[in-house]
């Protein structure tokens, strides 16, 4: 499966502190692939809280729909992962084979099945022959442990090229709590939405209803700020599970997102999804660059992120960016197909500090040896400046290169 | 510039007859290529009519500007059109280009400015050198000749690898019109809008009025149902003339598009406009298969259209076609990310007349290997039964190849 490491990993993998009331073990199913850990089983304490953002697609896989009923209860003891099929498009099987792995997860953690949380990604449309958990649930209860949050993340990769963790730490009351966070990747992914796969596991002592608010309000700027390809998954799902076990060392419980004690935690758990966002983006199949687009002076927020969109997935945008030309009149091209009002001559145009274009049209002055240069980073900033408003957003995707089509022409058989 | 002609070119090229009272020629004006024609003029006898649809982008181009506001006078003499650079994002310079423009044409074709109809397409943001004109438009007004549809279709070419021409006739009264028409594609090309260029003659008396009715809806279903990569162009204009000479021949004058007389003409109209459309499909930026997708069962045709284009667009399915892979999961995450009515459940899928997916699960009677040989072939038929209701859709688009990346990664330089 995965090919070479993205040129965009992080240079660093954080160490993944363990969590107090989290354990975690991976095995290989043999769902699809062979030779590799495909299946993640994570055990919470009693008394965790659940909450979860879910793809918007209007034909969501079994698992989402699994996971919006359940989500109701407000508390987990498990989640499974599987990675080779999404479980997506399946029917009546794949409520099954949903209801049948809840049934057997639940019966080895000693827990009900509705306290089973359950996500697949892979292929859409084929079965999931969930028996094939029969054999591995019981020794992965039995080997769970604190702390492999790494191997996590590797256990739920399909086309990605290297596993996505993030960590923090924030007081609560007197007490410390930590942050710890995994995703995958790596193509259909789209704004409106989580992203594929994220898992976020804290100690924080959060009501359900908390850490609902602080999931819900988090994904604007950092999950649903990211696009691959413009293709909604149909199993986008992220979920976090709060232990409480913090509670031991002091740290208060919190019932309300707007309990003013929250604000260093909002930020930490914004850092780490801010962080895991950023990585999905740095392995967008066949990615060489990461791409931000800021757009400034739009008429609301809401245009602001529509323009940006509209710059993020379009072909010819991103064609260009992997051509390591500053095609700025493709950015015009795409301010105009946003449908959002423009001013096509107050519009400024910027590749990294350069403004190419300005009020309209073609800055005069700028140098292009200095452009061609900032266009063969890694990293390259695109900002356009509307000049109508007070709306700003970001959104970071990444290039289309030749690979993307590669990686995708030959992904199912 | 052009490659190797697409291998979904037209097998043949109609003989394109003359239009009583279209006279062109074509001509070098040397705006960006070297060695190649890139001016198109034509001449239109006094009394002609015209009518026109534009891109919808919210940056339009100089060009797009002026004939939206000279279209309000309903009379045009002559067109003016180049390729190699758009006009589009330049500015002060580029309203006076096209000023320039029209007053050196109006005074070699001796009519008013305002009878003068631009186009520009190619590169955007370069101020457009209209002194260029200079040197070449008293000599186009001299050769100017009837019938020359194909020379004119070569000289509006940019990344297009063959002309695209297309041809009718119909009875108008006792009389026969005709009507020939010109497009260009080849990429930013999407909803929403008219193509990237194309520009219809005939000799019909038809007032511009009952014109622009005819034009306005005939796009829905020809131009605005094609993409090729969702990237709608600062530059899109259709453009459609109707010399009236073929009232000597006894066709009755038309004024209004809900004249029954019409029905023959809006037939052979259409024809010709989905026949151009469907060419600009078939020279997709890098197009190996032309791909049919059909929604039927949607809740209204709007819905179809706007799932039928999801689909179009998204580059999964796109590249899994490229790839010839029947990977009708893309399909069902296309049908879900668009936003309309759907249910799972009720949703079947087909590629040619082999049904893969049926009421929300793979069907289990296709055979594989019978669809593999299908998606081999040049041409590519994709239908979604939503069974809900009576809407339905068809639009045409292209796969997503590595030459698309090509193309559009070294277009500028």
């Amino acid at each position: 499966m995965a090919s070479a490491v993205s040129p965009l990993a992080p240079k660093k993998v954080p160490t993944m502190p363990a969590i107090a009331g989290v354990r975690l073990a991976t095995g290989a199913a043999g769902i699809k692939y062979k030779g590799r850990t495909d299946v993640l089983l994570a055990l919470f304490d009693k008394g965790t809280t659940v909450a979860g953002v879910f793809t918007r697609s209007k034909c969501p896989s079994a698992p989402v729909e699994w996971c919006r009923a359940k989500l109701k209860g407000g508390k987990a003891r498990a989640l499974v992962v599987n990675s080779g099929n999404a479980n997506a498009f399946t029917g009546k099987n794949g409520r099954a084979s949903v209801a049948y792995t809840a049934k057997i997860a639940s019966s080895a953690a000693g827990c009900k099945p509705g306290e089973i949380f359950l996500a697949s990604t892979g292929v859409i449309g084929e079965p999931l022959p969930a028996e094939r958990f029969d054999g591995v649930m019981e020794g992965l209860v039995a080997q769970a442990a604190p702390g492999r949050f790494l191997d996590a993340a590797n256990a739920i990769m399909t086309t990605d090229t290297f596993p996505k963790v993030a960590t923090a730490t924030a007081k609560l009351g007197e007490a410390t709590v930590t942050i710890c966070g995994v995703a995958k990747g790596a193509g259909m992914i789209a704004p409106d939405m989580a992203t594929m796969l994220s898992f976020i596991f804290t100690d924080a002592p959060i009501s359900a209803e908390a850490l609902q608010g602080l999931l819900s309000k988090g994904v604007t700027d950092t999950f649903n700020a990211v696009t691959i390809d413009g293709d909604t998954s149909t199993s986008d799902t992220l979920l976090a599970f709060a232990t409480g076990a913090a509670a031991a060392q002091g740290a208060p419980r919190i019932e309300k997102a707007s309990d003013r004690r929250l604000a260093p935690f909002r930020e930490a758990l914004h850092a780490v999804m801010a962080d895991l966002a950023e990585q999905v983006a740095r392995d967008g199949e066949g990615a060489r660059k990461l791409v931000e687009v800021i757009v400034e002076g739009a008429t609301s927020s809401k245009s602001a992120r529509r323009i940006a969109m509209a710059i993020a997935n379009s072909p010819l945008v991103k064609t260009a960016i992997a051509g390591e030309d500053a095609n700025w009149g493709r950015v015009v091209m795409a301010v105009g197909k946003a449908g959002e009002p423009a001013d096509r001559d107050k519009l400024s145009i910027w590749f990294g500090d350069t403004r190419v274009a300005h009020r309209g049209m073609r800055d005069s002055t700028y140098d292009e040896a200095k452009v061609s240069a900032y266009m063969r980073r890694p990293e390259v900033t695109l900002k356009v400046a509307l000049g109508l408003g007070t709306g700003r957003d970001r959104v970071l995707t990444c290039d289309l290169t030749k690979e993307y089509v590669t990686i995708n022409g030959d992904y199912r058989s």
